[in-house]
């Protein structure tokens, strides 16, 4: 038995790939309608309800993640009762945006220009060193663009301060220089209990308002990137001991790649690999956290993946198109909500640029693929 | 929600390949541990039990089969409640192996010889008309090969009808032809609720004691027999109305078709859709019974797939090959029983030899590979 902390999406996708390994699931979350439960058994708990959580501590095997903001803490009393998967010292990086680009940089990864802010006068020297445009973000418990300040010129702190100001002493904050990037790649990787380590090709991403819009793997013209992306992955799984599926979120620059972030978790720019890799991250998360032998990452050919954010759209003009497939998280609408996404999958360019354009003309969502077809012609 | 009456591997892949489309499954199964209860709600009620049907039907939009021997009279109480696909009428047809043959006729599909046994003399009779060897067969709830009796002299009437006498008035009998056939091929099929109508390439398929042992698709060498299969199939289904997928055995005699029996649902020789076709089968009958388009049936490349009966080999040279996929129906281990099976894609004939080949040997089950590599090579 599986355990998964966190009933997102992300574990329901784990579930769905964990039956066919003959693996069953069993996942926490504090809300009973959280969209996993409607294909595994769910725990309803808080993450410090440890009498619940030891309770289902002692019916699974091996516990992991699904939300990577689970306090180090529960992490931790977990891990003295059941294997847990990445180890709570590696999620506990990954859930600090200055300890993990402390990490790049250990492991010969540029990224861009920061400074830790702890109070107001910080951010006046961090704004000095790192220079305008800039943000501010959380340390901690950011996601999709949430907990975070742009800076345009150096008199926006008082605003940035305003805003995120009273979360410095909770969770830290921390100051980016702006990174005017040319492309958005993510490298998806896995590491299994054993070390043994795979990447998936990597892949392009483009964002809208913070959160991923649409993604496109194997990502043109990346062969300089790949085998640089994939050493660096591994150097940082190596570094974290770490086992199971990980993105690392990288800009690129003048054609040089720079850190962004690390997640500790299977990955949204990494669900195109259901349909369009040999295996996909969530059988591959499963099998490096189980122990078992990775399978192969290669791409099947060209994928491009929407997300759909806030609410569905119709389904009939991906239902109706060749080689595209339809993911409903069966989830409530909610304004920012990741309901669901879509993946087209094509053997080569010009087929992609036909029904990815086709499905997004249909849905009067151009503007949500045009970057891609744009990167494909 | 999509309601399955019973709760083994095909309802539980079926409720697989419902989730991705926001579809939930409610399955109804007498067994409390029936393997779909693992991934899906599971009703615990017998067949019989109408008030818990009843209650069942209430919660679901549509209703389907994993068994194709619910009885009709379950089915039809059902169809009075709630919209039941593949309709009650067809399924009736299914079940009965005198009215599928007749019908075949019907459609101009040819089949072997045969001719309905109700008592010991009819079949002295069917014998001196259908000729030995011969296969004595009741009529209903056969499966896997069960309630048949082969005949190989018309001497051996006797121990036949010894076996299978008492058997004749509950469910009837049939004498069939043995037919010394070259191949068994299956095509798998799906109609929509507006009559769109697709077949997924035709399946080769290998038994071991009436059981299937290993599906090679698309077959080899089937350019002449594909499009007749096809119309033959779609001829059936318009006439009973079909809706979902269906499976159409056949036997291959003298380069010409016989029709061997039609199962009315989702089937074992199309498992190897779920990764070596743009649709599965699973998620073709999920999109017909709830009328929404069909997805393309074209397969990828070549597809294998070992069916596991009894019980479960090692995952392990499975889990290692490129693009083998491994499927533990979460079944515990008894003689005869399905527990599961690998699925092994390949671009191409020679390198499908080698992955199926090379699987076969590491789990010492050569034979189980073998006639689909002698017919690749
Ligand atoms: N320093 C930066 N320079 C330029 N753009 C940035 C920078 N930091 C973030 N962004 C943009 O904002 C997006 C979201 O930022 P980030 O990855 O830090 O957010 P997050 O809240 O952790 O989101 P997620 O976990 O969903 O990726 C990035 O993918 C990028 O498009
Ligand atoms: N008339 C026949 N001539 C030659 N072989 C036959 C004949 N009938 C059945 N067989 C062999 O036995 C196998 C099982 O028979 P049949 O399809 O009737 O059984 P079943 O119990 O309905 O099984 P299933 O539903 O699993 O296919 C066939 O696939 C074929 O290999």
């Amino acid at each position: 038995m599986l355990g998964i902390l966190g009933g997102g999406q992300l574990a329901r996708m784990l579930a769905l790939a964990a039956a066919p390994l003959g693996v069953k699931a069993l996942v926490v979350d504090n809300a009973a309608d959280a969209c996993a439960g409607q294909v595994a058994p769910l725990v309803v708990a808080d993450w410090t309800d440890y009498a619940a959580l030891e309770q289902f501590a002692a019916q699974v095997d091996v516990v992991t993640f699904d939300f990577e903001n689970v306090p180090a803490e529960t992490a931790q009393r977990l891990a003295q009762k059941v294997a847990v998967f990445p180890a709570p010292r590696a999620l506990a990086v990954a859930q600090d945006r200055l300890a993990e680009k402390t990490l790049f940089r250990e492991c010969g990864l540029r990224t861009p220009e920061f400074m830790a802010v702890d109070t107001r006068a910080d951010l006046d020297q961090a704004l000095a060193t790192v220079g305008a445009p800039a943000i501010l973000k959380t340390r901690r418990l950011g996601y999709d663009g949430k907990g975070q300040f742009r800076l345009r010129a150096l008199d926006d702190a008082d605003a940035a301060w305003a805003t995120l100001g009273s979360q410095a002493a909770a969770h830290g904050l921390i100051l980016e220089a702006f990174v005017p990037f040319e492309r958005e790649l993510s490298v998806i990787a896995v590491r299994g209990r054993d070390g043994e380590f795979r990447t998936w090709p990597l892949t392009q991403n483009w964002h809208t308002d913070g959160v991923l819009s649409l993604s496109l793997a194997p990502a043109p013209d990346i062969d300089a990137l790949q085998e640089r992306a994939t050493q660096l992955a591994r150097t940082l799984a190596e570094r974290l001991d770490y086992v199971g599926v990980f993105a690392l979120e990288l800009f690129v620059k003048d054609g040089e790649l720079l850190g962004n972030e690390m997640a500790p978790r299977v990955h949204n720019s990494g669900h195109w690999t259901i349909e369009g890799a040999l295996t996909s991250q969530f059988e591959n998360h499963v099998r490096a956290v189980l122990g078992l032998p990775l399978g192969d990452t290669s791409a099947r050919g060209l994928s491009a993946m929407f997300n759909w954010i806030g609410e569905l759209p119709d389904a009939a003009p991906v239902l109706h198109a060749v080689d595209a497939h339809w993911h409903d998280y069966g989830k409530l609408p909610r304004a920012g909500r990741k309901v669901g996404h879509a993946t087209v999958c094509a053997p080569d360019s010009l087929r992609m640029v036909e029904r990815l354009g086709g499905i997004a003309h249909a849905l009067n969502r151009d503007q949500q693929a045009d970057p891609a077809v744009r990167e494909l012609e």
